[in-house]
């Protein structure tokens, strides 16, 4: 069982890992599509390679905890949570290469003017994912709640921006390329705190026996 | 070991309803897209709650699974990618529901003579979920190649319908609204292909232990 706990808090130290590294390629893509910022754009790909290797790492670790240690009961299922959380992380770090690729198209035209709060939606999307992260190595259902709750906040941001975007459009159907990009990268952003959600809902259900997975989505089913 | 068997010949039945219900999902979203049809688009929202609850029953059966039968080995990346399948398959559901949302919003505005070809997409994209569960229920990696193969006549497909639209609205900006709608139908069948295609690759490990994963992706990286 000590050796168990060992090797349990070696795959917590991966995830942790392959968070930070979506993190900051979420991070990047944001700066890449705000500030024009090839460079960022650049490396969120060249990162994208590195998280998917640690993705099949997480895999491996966690399969191989499944068959020596053959676990029941609770432990299973925090292990299925981690092979769930790893499977969202990588989806993450594929929306940020979404986002630098729509920015790196972006940059080649004219900037547009059209009223959308990307980095606010940004920054609270990667607050999500690092708090959501906390829940799962803390068991913290208080985190988990707030992840959940934050949701809503980028929902209603992300149909704010389509609003604007939509209104921009009509009005400067110039700016139509850009602003679909726009709204692209909010969609990308929107998709990221929903696999932050869904790892708050595995935290909860872990910590609580609460299958709360569908029932979050019923409350947002009609965006 | 007998007994073995049995439990996960259950899952592979589970997984099999699940991809009916699915596929089913996908078809009745894309008629009330293209037909308009509000009864469709009803269904696929009424039906999204029975499809959540077969992905927790299926997490069940496979956590069971795990917990009283210890699998090692070949049979320990079987379940482990039942329930990867499992999770692609209720992300392919959430997908038929944005679509027919889409349906519903465009049902209250003008139909739009945008020259798009949802059907064939959709059509694709069906077939890639169905012959994707074959290649996992048979463990043939023929078929699950050949998903692989069809994902990018999806992204083509989906590359000319934003050309298009995109063209669309700009000549008819009356008509921005739908044309987005539209796109971001498109973009959800894309989706859909994705789930069927990460599908198929986790059966590719499995049959070959290749982790083909994402070599895939970085094919189609610079979508």
């Amino acid at each position: 069982m000590r050796h168990f706990e060992k090797e349990l808090n070696l795959l917590r130290q991966s995830l942790l890992e392959m968070s930070g590294m979506v993190e900051a390629a979420i991070h990047g893509s944001v700066l890449s599509l705000t500030a024009r910022d090839a460079t960022q754009a650049e490396e969120v790909l060249r990162n994208e390679a590195r998280i998917n290797q640690m993705q099949i790492r997480i895999d491996d670790q966690a399969a191989q905890l499944l068959a020596l240690e053959q676990p029941v009961a609770r432990d299973l299922r925090l292990i299925m949570s981690a092979i769930k959380i790893n499977n969202d992380l990588e989806r993450m770090g594929d929306q940020a290469v979404n986002i630098a690729q729509r920015a790196q198209r972006l940059m080649k035209e004219a900037p547009v003017g059209a009223p959308v709060d990307i980095p606010e939606m940004a920054e609270l999307a990667q607050k999500m994912v690092r708090r959501t992260l906390d829940a799962f190595v803390h068991q913290d259902p208080a985190i988990a709640r707030e992840v959940i709750h934050s949701d809503d906040a980028v929902d209603e941001l992300r149909r704010i921006a389509y609003r604007e975007l939509l209104k921009y459009m009509k009005e400067n159907p110039q700016s139509i390329d850009q602003c679909v990009s726009l709204m692209f990268a909010a969609h990308s952003l929107e998709r990221i705190a929903d696999h932050a959600t869904n790892i708050a809902e595995d935290v909860l259900f872990l910590v609580q026996g609460i299958d709360v997975r569908h029932h979050a989505e019923s409350t947002s089913g009609n965006r």
